[in-house]
C-alpha cells in the first residue's frame, strides 16, 4: 500500500468516524484553547442539562432511581457534551447516539416497572476504544484493523456495567500501538480539554479529554504504563489503575502484542470525576464476582477498609527527573493539609528508578515491536516517533526464549526487594506526581517512570485533581542532572502550560486496592 | 567424571545420609514389607511414644500446650520414628536430631515462661529436600548439589513455622530433577511404608513415606503435577495443593529449570494425618500475611467459610485412563456415603483431558531440559528414566521465545473454557481418584493427569485416604481403550498392591482453598 493508499484510507476514516456526531450538535468557528468552554459558549446545552453533568456517576445513578432526570435525558445531555468534546479536542473513535438513546428509553421503561437494573441504571459510561463494546469496532488505533474488529460480544467488564444498567454512547481514541503517554492515531491528535496546546495524555487520552471536558461521567481505561493515570492526571479527573489480577482484562485487543505475554500485565480500571466513583465501581466490578467467569482473576470480594490516621511517604524527587516547580507546588499543598488534619508524612525514599526502567522496558516489547509494524503495514501507516521510542526502548533485536525468562526473572527479584523497601518504610501509601510536570505539549512525553515503576510493582494507584492549576509564575529554574531531566524540563514551560491541571498520584501496596481507594478518600477529606 | 567417580561420589553421600541416623536407632534385620510395623516390632518406641505418634499435629500442639507431653518428649519420639522410617523406606536426606533436640529443649523452657509460641509449639514438621532449612543441605535430588546448597536462611514457609514454635528435625527425599510422580535419586529408591513393593509417589516421596509411616505429623511438600497429592494418595494420609498464589514459595529450589519462567506454577503445601491440619497450616500461613514479604501473592486473610449440603461432581474416568476397580470402589463407598448424609452427588463430565496434557506437558520444560541434564553431567550422573520420559513429554527441541508465548496463550484458553465448563456443571467441588490404580510398583508412574490437569487448570486440591485398602479380591478386568490406558491397567496387581491404600482427591474452583478444604471436612463428616 502506498502513503497516499494510506492517507486515503485514513481520511475515509476520518470522514467516518466524523459522520457519527448528529449534525444538530456541530459547532462553527475556531476552537478555544480552553475547550471545555464549549459547553456554555456553544449554547446547546440548557441549564438542567449543565447541571446533569456536574453530578458525579454515583450522584448521577441516585438521581435517575429517584426518577428526577430520566435516562433520556441523562443520555440527551451527554451526547451533546461528547458532541462538542470530539469537536474540541478530538477524543471520540465513535459516538452511537441512537443506540444508547434507544437503550436508555428502554432503562426509563424498565425502571418505572421494575426499579433500578444496578447501581449504573441510566449512567452514560464511554469505552477507550481497544476495549469490546458488542457491535462496535474496536481498531485500537490501527488503520489496518478499522472495520476488522466489530465485537460480537462485550468486554468482560462491560457486560458487568451493562447488566448494571450502564448506557454506552461512544468510544474514545487511544494512541499508535497503544503505548503512548499522549494519544495520536490514524484519527488525529487528541488534545487536552483545558488547553489545547497540550496533550491530554494516553494511552486513555480519548477517556481523560473527553472525561475531563464533562462529555463523561465515567469511563474504562487501561494501563500497563500510565495509561489510565496519566491522562487522569493531566485532564484534572480521577483514575485508579487497580492491582492487576483483581478486575478483568477479557475482551481488551492488544494486537501490539503476541498473546500469550505475560512479562507485564496491563489492567483496566475506572477514569471519573470523583473518588467515590472509583470505588463504586470497583465494588461493582468484585460483586459481579468475576472470577467465576475469568479464572485468572483473585477470588476476593471487596472489602472496604477503614482508614483514619495515615501514614504518608511523599516522593518529593525519583532521582532521575525531578516533578518541576507546579507539581512540587502541588504536593506541599497536600502535605501541609494531610500534616494540618493530623497525619504523619514522611519522605519515601525512591528505589533504584533507573534499574526499574531498565527492567521494565524489556518487558513491553517480547517480539521487539514485530507486531506493531505489521499491523501498520498492512494499511502503510507510518510509526508515530512516540511509538518508535517506546518501541526502540525495548531494545533492537527479538528477545530469545532465554531473554524473555531473564526478563521476568529480573522483574520478581526487583519486586521482592521493592516489597522489602517499602515496608521497612512503614508508609501506608506513598504520595508522589504521575508525571514529572503538568500536560505538556504533544508528542514530548517521553519520561513513563512515574506512573510505570507502579506497573513494575503491580501496586495500586489513583490519581486525583488538588485543585490548582498552573499559573504564570510557576517559573521552573536549577541544573538539571541528566540528559532526561533536561529534555523533560525543556518540555516545561508556564505560559504554554497555564490553566492545566495539578494531579497526583497515591499509590498502595500491591493487592491492597482498597486500602488505597480509603485512604484516597482520607485525602481528599483532608484537602477540603 | 567418569561413571565410577559418579558411584563413589554417590556411595559417599549415600553413607553421610546413613550416618546422621543415631547409631542407637539403628535396626538389624530384614525390612518388612509393611515397613510401617517397625514401629511396634522395633520396640525402640515406648507406649506412651507411640501414643504421641497418634496424634493430629494439631492435637499434638494442644497437648503440649497444656504441658502433658514436654516438646523433648515429642521430639524424641518423632526422632525415633524418623529413623525407624528412613531404614524401612529410605525417605530422608537429612536427619538431624541434635539440632532438633535442643530447639526442643529451648522451647520446653520458652513454654514454662512465656506460653506457647504459636499453632506449632513443639511440633516436630517435616521438610522436603528442595526447600531450604537454615544450616542445611537442599540438594533437591542431584549428587552434583550436594554440599553446595547449605541455606543460609529458611524458606519463607519455613521461617513462619519456625516463629510458630515448630521443631525441624529432618529432611526429605524427593526424586531427581524433582520431576517424577516416583521418588529415586542418587540417594536411591523411597519406597511405600505400607508396602515396600510399592511406590510411595513423588516428588514429595519422603514426606509421603514418612508421614505414612508416623514418622512426622506435618511435612511440607511441593506440587506442580501431583506432587503432594499422588504421595499422599499412596501412602494414605492428607494432603492439599492450594492455588498457586495464595501461599509463598520462597526459599524451594528449583535447579531442574531457568529461573523466570511462570507458565506453570508450582506451590507448596501440606502434608498431615488430619484434615485440621491442613486447614491449621492454611490458617497459620495466610495470618503471617505473607503477602508483605512476598508480592507475587494474593493479599487474602484465611476467610473459613460454612459448608452444609454440597453439590459433588464425580470424575468417574477422565476418558483417557480409566480408574482401576479397587479405586472405583473407594469413590462407589464415598458417594454412597455423601448420598446417605444428604448431599447431591452428580456424575461431573471431564473435560478435555488428553488435550490439557497437549497443553500441560509443553509447559514444563522451557528449555527442553537442559538445566537438568546440566545437573547431572556435573556429577555424571545418570538419567533416570522417568526423569527421561516427563523430559521427552516437552519435546526435543528447545523452545523459542515465540513457543513459549504460544504455550501460554494455549494455557490461558484452556483455563478461561474449563472456568465454563466447571460454572456451568453447577458442581461445589469433583471427587476424583489422584492416580488411576493404588501406589503401583516403582517404576512405572507414566499418567499424570488425574493430579497435574488441576495444575494447569490452578484449582486447589486435597487428598484424603478411604479407609480401605487393596484387597485379594479387587481384580480388574476389562479391554482398554488405548495404549495408556493399558500400561497403566498392567502396572496393577492385587496381589502387590495388597494393603496399599485406596484414597481420593477433592477439587475446588480456583482460589477457592477456604471452600475446598470445608467441603473436605463435610466429606470426611458424611465416611464417620
Amino acid at each position: 500500500m502506498t502513503n497516499s493508499a494510506y492517507e486515503s484510507a485514513r481520511d475515509a476514516a476520518v470522514a467516518a468516524r466524523d459522520a457519527t456526531i448528529p449534525s444538530k450538535y456541530l459547532i462553527h468557528g475556531q476552537i478555544p484553547t480552553n475547550a471545555v468552554s464549549l459547553l456554555k459558549t456553544s449554547g446547546l446545552l440548557s441549564t438542567a442539562e449543565l447541571a446533569i453533568l456536574d453530578l458525579s456517576a454515583t450522584a448521577l445513578a441516585a438521581t435517575i432511581a429517584r426518577k428526577d432526570v430520566s435516562c433520556v435525558q441523562v443520555t440527551t445531555a451527554y451526547v451533546k457534551a461528547a458532541s462538542l468534546a470530539q469537536q474540541g479536542t478530538n477524543c471520540l473513535v465513535e459516538l452511537f447516539a441512537n443506540e444508547a438513546l434507544a437503550q436508555a428509553t428502554a432503562l426509563d421503561q424498565e425502571l418505572a416497572v421494575k426499579g433500578p437494573r444496578g447501581p449504573l441504571h441510566g449512567v452514560p459510561v464511554s469505552i477507550k476504544d481497544h476495549v469490546d463494546v458488542r457491535g462496535h469496532d474496536s481498531p485500537s488505533g490501527f488503520l489496518s484493523r478499522v472495520g476488522k474488529c466489530v465485537a460480537t460480544e462485550d468486554a468482560h467488564m462491560v457486560s458487568v456495567m451493562r447488566d448494571a444498567g450502564a448506557v454506552f454512547y461512544c468510544k474514545t481514541t487511544n494512541p499508535q500501538a497503544l503505548m503512548q503517554l499522549e494519544c495520536t492515531s490514524y484519527l488525529g491528535t487528541t488534545t487536552n480539554p483545558h488547553n489545547t496546546r497540550l496533550t491530554p495524555g494516553g494511552s486513555s487520552g480519548g477517556e481523560g479529554a473527553l472525561i475531563g471536558f464533562k462529555g463523561s461521567p465515567l469511563g474504562i481505561g487501561t494501563d500497563v504504563g500510565g495509561s489510565i493515570r496519566c491522562p487522569a492526571a493531566h485532564c484534572g479527573i480521577y483514575g485508579f489503575k487497580p492491582t492487576a489480577g483483581r478486575v478483568p482484562y477479557g475482551g481488551c485487543n492488544a494486537p501490539m502484542l503476541p498473546p500469550g505475554w505475560e512479562g507485564i500485565l496491563c489492567t483496566h480500571g475506572p477514569m471519573a470525576r470523583s473518588a467515590e466513583d472509583l470505588e463504586m465501581y470497583m465494588k461493582l466490578i468484585a460483586d459481579s464476582e468475576p472470577w467465576r467467569r475469568d479464572p485468572s482473576l483473585v477470588v476476593k470480594p471487596w472489602t472496604p477498609v477503614r482508614s483514619a490516621k495515615l501514614r504518608v511517604g511523599v516522593l518529593w524527587d525519583d532521582g532521575v527527573v525531578a516533578p518541576v516547580v507546579p507539581m512540587r507546588r502541588g504536593l506541599e499543598m497536600t502535605v501541609d493539609k494531610l500534616r494540618a488534619a493530623g497525619h504523619e508524612v514522611v519522605t519515601y525514599k525512591p528505589y533504584k528508578s533507573e534499574e526499574a526502567w531498565e527492567v521494565l522496558r524489556k518487558l513491553y516489547w517480547p517480539d521487539a515491536g514485530q507486531a506493531v509494524r505489521q499491523c501498520l503495514d498492512e494499511a502503510g501507516e507510518p510509526m508515530h516517533p512516540l511509538s518508535a521510542w517506546i518501541i526502540d526502548q525495548g531494545g533492537e533485536k527479538a528477545p530469545t526464549a532465554s531473554d524473555l525468562l531473564s526478563a521476568v526473572a529480573a522483574r520478581d527479584a526487583f519486586r521482592l526487594a521493592l516489597a522489602k523497601h517499602w515496608q521497612e518504610s512503614g508508609v501506608d501509601v506513598v504520595l508522589s506526581p504521575a508525571y514529572a510536570t503538568p500536560a505538556p505539549p504533544h508528542f514530548t512525553s517521553t519520561y513513563w517512570n512515574y506512573t510505570a515503576y507502579w506497573n513494575l510493582a503491580n501496586y495500586p494507584a489513583a490519581v486525583f485533581p488538588t485543585g490548582l492549576v498552573v499559573e504564570s509564575g510557576d517559573v521552573h529554574e536549577g541544573s538539571p542532572r541528566n540528559d532526561k531531566e533536561k529534555e523533560i524540563w525543556d518540555t516545561y514551560d508556564p505560559a504554554t502550560a497555564e490553566g492545566a491541571p495539578i494531579s497526583l498520584q497515591l499509590v498502595g501496596y500491591v493487592g491492597q486496592d482498597e486500602a488505597t481507594l480509603a485512604a484516597l478518600r482520607v485525602v481528599i477529606a483532608a484537602m477540603e
